[in-house]
């Protein structure tokens, strides 16, 4: 290659503040090559999660990140130079790259992207937003972990998300009422107007609780948690009897120091309600995952969904626009697009 | 009837502070009688458990009290005059008589408690105790939320409780390592050395956190929560991925101020270990009773199933007999003999 491979290293972890550019150093390394069972990966399209930053905290489903190596993250990358048979140069995987150009990855566990769920001209990016791991997050946690019936009541957090874009939409699709969560007025319009929720509230409002409560008078049968914090306690407290939470993530808590308490109402309501909650990741739904992938398919050829990106140019922006997805920026799924 | 009816008024309700005997004020009324669908009980058992100071705290599964009425509980009655088809005098009902010797009560919603779970011999009140509230309690709480798998580890709290004793020792039926956590060593010796238990731990030891952890080194598949606070937060740190939670009661928190915060680890921890948190009353499981029952009543024939009662004599005991099972004092089922 004639080119370097430039690199977005994770400096130092932040020591319980909030993640900044000062946490981040761009390098430059020389590009490497492929040794046997392996392949040269060039990312296209880095994903940009709250994980990102839930992985800098300590170890949950993965490994805690350290500082100094390149920051972690999955991207949709092309094969370069192959020394497995299941893959050759030019197929389309998802991969652990880490934010870099190029990567090199044992290729025993990556697949060739299935070109059957995208549609004649879908973008590629959708194989990471609505058929990635986001669109799968909101199936599995929707319908497995919250289980929802037609004419009931669904809340989501983070809900102009690229989890909770996709957790809204699909619970109109199954005949719900639904009201999303998101900060700031235009947040919600947006919700409401372009995704088609019912009711959007604004949880920096400090009226929050009432507008809640107005929008879900009967209570919220299902409620889609991707915040954790006074949010989730809100929502906590207007559960109905025999309601559900599928416990998707805690975006609230990472970005700064651990909190000290957790929401207050717990255990007690989960008794007296005889509520559910179920904590998931999406990977525990792996064998389920070609059915998902055809409904979503059918949903988006339809029009029922509308798959949401918010992408970024430039590899070297990576650390600002996680920052923003920390902040709330983004709307749907957020990507760097690295050149 | 020649003799009157004591009652033990709720004088006032706790505010915040713990429940003790000033809360409380023995009267003397006229014997009431039953009019048209109504029965005349005389109360023979009252029950004692932690839901009657909950009740105190306000709405829960049932209304909450308010001061100068008749204290509220179910006790095993006898009927002594009956306006209803279905019941006949000497027969005996499990009813929300409240704490007095005579009450009326509507027919309608009590059945005739079936002699058939009781084998030759076997006191009545094993309806209260094991075959009532606290042995179904345990029975759908453990196998229907908790789903314990032979070979796992089940910790319950409030071990030597009416509930727990008999969740660990079900625990053990089905092939557990069954951990008990309750207040004190001697406690904790009578789990182990009369109940079977694998082991106890005491929840007021300043190690408490170590020791626990020290008796499930691999974690907790399964969790049966009798008590909320600090020690669901210990627990809920060593718990295991998939496991479950039966989330029964909050003893720690009904006798005082509500707490102002919950347990840490709320949400963040649901969704890293991927748990299952279901709260449950009794009664959702009441057309499984049948089969329970059966199940229980073996258990009991067979000596695998030890019930364990704790019972005080007068009706003028039954304050200080609550405020003392608040506090910890009962093992097993605890319940005032009225006269």
């Amino acid at each position: 290659m004639a080119d370097g491979n430039r690199q977005i290293l994770l400096d130092r972890l932040p020591q319980g503040d909030k993640l900044g550019p000062e946490h981040f150093r761009l390098a430059e390394a020389s590009v490497p090559s492929a040794g046997a069972g392996e392949v040269l990966l060039r990312t296209r399209y880095i994903s940009l999660d709250a994980a990102n930053r839930a992985w800098m905290q300590g170890a949950t489903y993965r490994s805690a990140l350290e500082g100094g190596q390149v920051m972690a993250g999955g991207a949709l990358a092309e094969v370069i130079q192959s020394n497995v048979s299941h893959l050759a140069p030019g197929d389309t995987v998802f991969a652990d790259t880490g934010w870099q150009d190029y990567a090199v990855a044992p290729g025993a566990r990556l697949e060739k992207l299935p070109a059957a769920n995208l549609a004649e001209g879908e973008p590629v990016t959708h194989l990471m937003s609505v058929y990635g791991v986001a669109g799968l997050t909101a199936y599995f946690g929707l319908l497995e972990c919250g289980r929802p019936k037609a004419g009931e009541t669904v809340v989501v957090s983070a809900a102009a998300g690229s989890v909770g874009s996709i957790v809204g939409q699909i619970a109109k699709i199954k005949g719900c009422r639904v009201v999303g969560i998101a900060g700031g007025a235009e947040k919600g319009r947006w919700l409401t107007d372009e995704l088609g929720f019912d009711a959007a509230v604004d949880y920096k409002s400090p009226e929050f609780k009432r507008l809640l409560r107005a929008e879900v008078p009967d209570g919220v049968d299902v409620y889609f948690d991707n915040t954790g914090g006074a949010v989730f306690e809100a929502v906590l407290f207007a559960m109905k009897n025999f309601g559900r939470i599928a416990c998707c993530g805690a975006l609230s808590q990472y970005d700064g120091a651990p909190p000290a308490h957790g929401p207050r109402g717990i255990p007690g309501l989960i008794v007296t309600k005889r509520l559910t909650l179920r904590g998931f990741v999406v990977m525990d739904f792996d064998t389920q995952r070609e059915a998902a992938l055809k409904d979503l398919a059918g949903w988006v050829a339809s029009g029922q969904l509308k798959v949401q990106e918010d992408i970024i140019d430039g590899l070297e922006n990576t650390p600002a626009a996680l920052i923003g997805l920390l902040n709330g920026e983004n709307r749907g799924k957020r990507m760097v697009k690295v050149r």
